[in-house]
């Protein structure tokens, strides 16, 4: 797998994505999604009408900005969306006004302990309009009467959902979640779409058909998630098996997983094992509602087992939810290495079978069956005829291939070839168990 | 609240309380409760009459003492109970008789290893007599004919316990049990007393009633426990939701948590977080059978969640059971710290409630309830936001507010408001939940 | 017990036993169970067929080897079974040939990192043949023209089982098993049986009689063990409240406890209390199924409750399955040692009853019963008081003499006096449970 040319395709469509101006709804959130079917394929859509009632929440209206800036005293251009799309507050209503220093400040945000960064900021659900600008630039605006335009429209439209299903052979479900609702910030959003996209277009390819149906779910943050909820929450609470929320995983920051609210559910048992054996330093956090769409996956009317598998996450990089979250801070080497992080972690899962010895009184007699030397005594403790003998004893069909290696300290990945190896000699077999619980 | 004001108090009423030569029953120990009775208004008594059998045990008689010396070779006072109340064994019988200092020195008790101390004896369940002094005093005695005297009642009468029961809002009890039968000892028997007489008046004063009906009870050691447990113990195992003995609680040594016997009671729960989040150096000891009322209460017949919230533990510190227990070793400060650390134990349990989110599918929306930023993505990271968040994610009515804290880390004095803010704006419910369980 | 005399005896019957050229099945086995029949009384016999089925596998021929040697080119003897039992590869059929040293080469088996040790090798379940010899030797063979001749039979006869079954008073069962088929190695084989033995004497002389059922077993490893499990093994599976392989506990390695597959079996617990107090270093280990007999014992259908007491394991001493394992290897000091350490591990089983207070409210008075001085106050925390005041609380009916003395870190030889004495009062009573389960 060339994980690195994945990673330079990455980052170059992230470097096409950063200018568009997106936010929940309206035409650059949906050119967004486009631009990202151009590569992984077609992506189904959902809609959600605005003023549709979804759970506590109403789905808001569509915002399309074309033009924004502040003039100063002497007419001259003090800040303008086209420099950054971060300089207008998402959801601005439209506005023409001139208005003194002292009371434009009021509609000003900008970071004190971040001179040089422009915050980012919503309006999500109350009428109002603001703009963002480094203080720096703040404290050097002069008193005086400025002009304020916001050409832009608030209109009833749609809350669209971007999701690709790869079936698999069983309807158990697996779902990647991200979210494409933030304009020109690089980590904390493009990196997700970027690698889920690669990993719609592995699992496709993959051979065999995976065991599990895959969903991968391009959003619009938190309401997008809620509206996915609202539509197939039941469906998820019946057959998800594991999912994980795809964020903050484009920098070259050390692996952090967080868990899901269950804490033992087959994500978070596969994450913690993949993370363990793949020799990369990583910390695991508990789950904590605050971040990103775990918090509604991970409401506890549905309690789904969802956690984050995430590099440098939301509260420990600095440049986050401001300008300086660009596409510096984020590397087609980074990507690269998340890409296959997150494909062991997929791949783990796809193993993480439940088998049962055929033998179980006794040992089986190996050596006739070509599985052991025919001249015994020999090196009784080579690793590979000890990982041979454990499954042997441990499958009893009562737990999973994620268990059996953590009972011994074995990635699954070394153990899965033995175990396929044994059911080719009718020594294992497959458990058709039920859906995979918490561990 | 002034801690320090009311630990000078109860310096003081200590120090009425020393002279008073006390034992299980009698007119000393019916004198003590009377002038408790001054301090923290009415206690009523439950009588257990002398030979009454209660479980294993036969009701005492009475004790009366007036009068103990023992007189040397020349006729000058050698040890005279007007010196201090230990130096006659406790429930001796009366003698006037005359010996030799050899027949004498069965009847005397001393400590090798603490020359200055007078020790503690009793013979409460065995008709005898006997004399406590230090050991350099009793070096010092020369050969000879000694007289001994004891005036004193040993008579049918009864076994009082008393007890101040402060109705709550619910028929779920708290126990605050302490003992009131040793004479002129102080860390070992008057810190507990004058901290739950201080309880006591917080309690009565307390806005709104508290939520659990207290029992405080003012006891002689063990046998008091056992006859409440003969009356009132079915009415514990069905409503005893916490409970603590309350002794070794004056002096300034760190605080010391004996769990109960069922290790994870409210009781313990709540003892374990307020020493967690008070900030002061503390120790936590498993559950034994040596010490005090704990060893009825938590016999395993009842098994009752009552721990001991102590200070220097009866086998820490060496005064114990001497002459040097006294009102040096307890400082007005210490009794004020103790109160303090009582107080917010028990506003911990009034706090543990059980809650449950109204909105569980997805996140509520908060910011037009005025309880989240208009603008968005500002410090979602704040601790007030995140503990508000986490509460709304955690409470699904399975698991109190303590299990709450204890997953974050917080303390429940910080949780409990925002679950009230919460509560107000119809986002949490009170979950009237069972009688609160082990954790 | 003069476990230093008994040393010195199980060394001299190994010196005994060790020219026997044992293997599965033949009369050099036989020979041996007979040897140690001398020493420890009747040892029954259990049969089982050549070409009989049991579970996966089928009952060998017995192999009787009369005389194996190589001669060189020039007519000299190279190798000689003479010299030892290792040269030639257990259970070879017979052969008279003449072969170049290139042919010969593919009949050798040698150590390139052990140069001077032989090792060990079988082919009991292929028809083949082979020789053993040191890797130095190995290399000076010059080319040409090599004689070989095997002096063996492979015919139908019969697996004999030893076993010694001491009654108990109940017929719950406990298990010692150990090998008998290796020729001429010390620590990996006469440890065992020469601890086995030594054992039966033991529990034999025991007064009064053991509570449980002991069933001590010599057999021809793998093979013997399923012969037994496919007889016997129902019964085990209902009768079994712990076992132990007995095997490399010979040598002065630490002690290794190697837990059953189970983890937590009154055969674990019982291993780990006693390692744990009797002061020696030593390891535990988890379950895994390389090894000895427990991996039959252990195997999924069965799951008895068989851990293995050893020394130093089979994976962590280089002299292991060569012939470097001699009886320099092993020592009578550590023999004795290790009869020591299993006799207090069957007595710590044999301890480890359940017992209930009779006394359950309140605490018993215990001075009228001379089990408490008549004199209260004094030194309430001495240990004999505490362990008996413990004992008095903890035993609820629902928890063994370990898990007791595990709650308090002490050792069960000691609290055992303290429970028989409570029972002679009346204050405890055996509670007649359930055969004891995992803990």
């Amino acid at each position: 797998m060339d994980y690195a040319a994945r990673g330079r395709d990455m980052h170059a469509l992230a470097t096409r994505l950063w200018p568009l101006p997106r936010s929940l709804a309206g035409p650059a959130y949906r050119e967004s999604l486009a631009m990202i079917e151009e590569v992984c394929g077609p992506i189904e859509r959902h809609h959600f009408d605005t003023g549709e009632q979804v759970f506590d929440w109403t789905v808001p209206p569509e915002w399309d900005i074309r033009e924004a800036w502040i003039r100063g005293p002497d007419g001259e251009t003090v800040v303008d969306l086209r420099d950054s799309n971060l300089h207008v507050v998402s959801y601005s209503e439209p506005v023409d006004a001139e208005l003194d220093l002292e009371d434009l400040q009021e509609r000003l945000h900008s970071l004190p302990d971040q001179p040089d960064a422009i915050p980012y900021r919503t309006t999500y659900y109350t009428r109002s309009w603001g703009f963002c600008l480094s203080d720096r630039q703040r404290s050097e605006l002069r008193p005086g009467r400025y002009t304020v335009h916001i050409d832009a429209d608030l209109r009833p439209g749609r809350v669209e959902l971007g999701e690709i299903t790869i079936p698999g052979r069983t309807d158990e479900e697996v779902l990647l979640s991200t979210y494409l609702c933030h304009p020109s910030m690089a980590n904390n959003e493009l990196s997700g779409p970027m690698i889920v996209s690669q990993l719609a277009d592995l699992l496709k390819a993959r051979e065999p058909a995976p065991r599990y149906t895959y969903r991968l779910l391009f959003v619009p943050e938190t309401i997008g998630a809620i509206c996915y909820l609202a539509r197939f929450g039941d469906r998820l609470r019946e057959r998800l098996a594991a999912g994980y929320v795809v964020t903050c995983i484009g920098d070259p920051g050390d692996f952090t997983y967080k868990l899901s609210r269950r804490g033992n559910s087959l994500a978070d048992r596969a994450a913690r094992h993949v993370l363990t054996h793949a020799g990369e330093p990583h910390r695991i956090v508990d789950y904590y509602p605050a971040g990103s769409d775990e918090r509604q996956y991970c409401s506890p009317g549905f309690n789904l087992p969802v956690g984050s598998l995430m590099r440098s996450t939301y509260d420990r990089f600095t440049e986050y939810h401001t300008s300086l979250d660009d596409l510096t801070l984020v590397t087609p080497d980074a990507l690269a290495g998340s890409l296959r992080m997150y494909h062991r972690l997929i791949e783990a899962i796809e193993a993480a079978e439940t088998f049962e010895v055929t033998v179980p009184y006794g040992e089986p007699l190996l050596s006739p069956r070509g599985l052991y030397p025919t001249t015994g005594a020999a090196d009784p403790f080579e690793r590979g005829k000890q990982d041979m003998m454990f499954l042997l004893n441990y499958c009893d069909g009562s737990a999973d291939l994620l268990a059996a290696g953590d009972r011994i300290g074995r990635p699954i990945w070394d153990l899965r070839p033995h175990a396929d190896r044994l059911v080719q000699h009718d020594l294992l077999r497959l458990v058709d168990g039920p859906r995979p619980a918490d561990g």
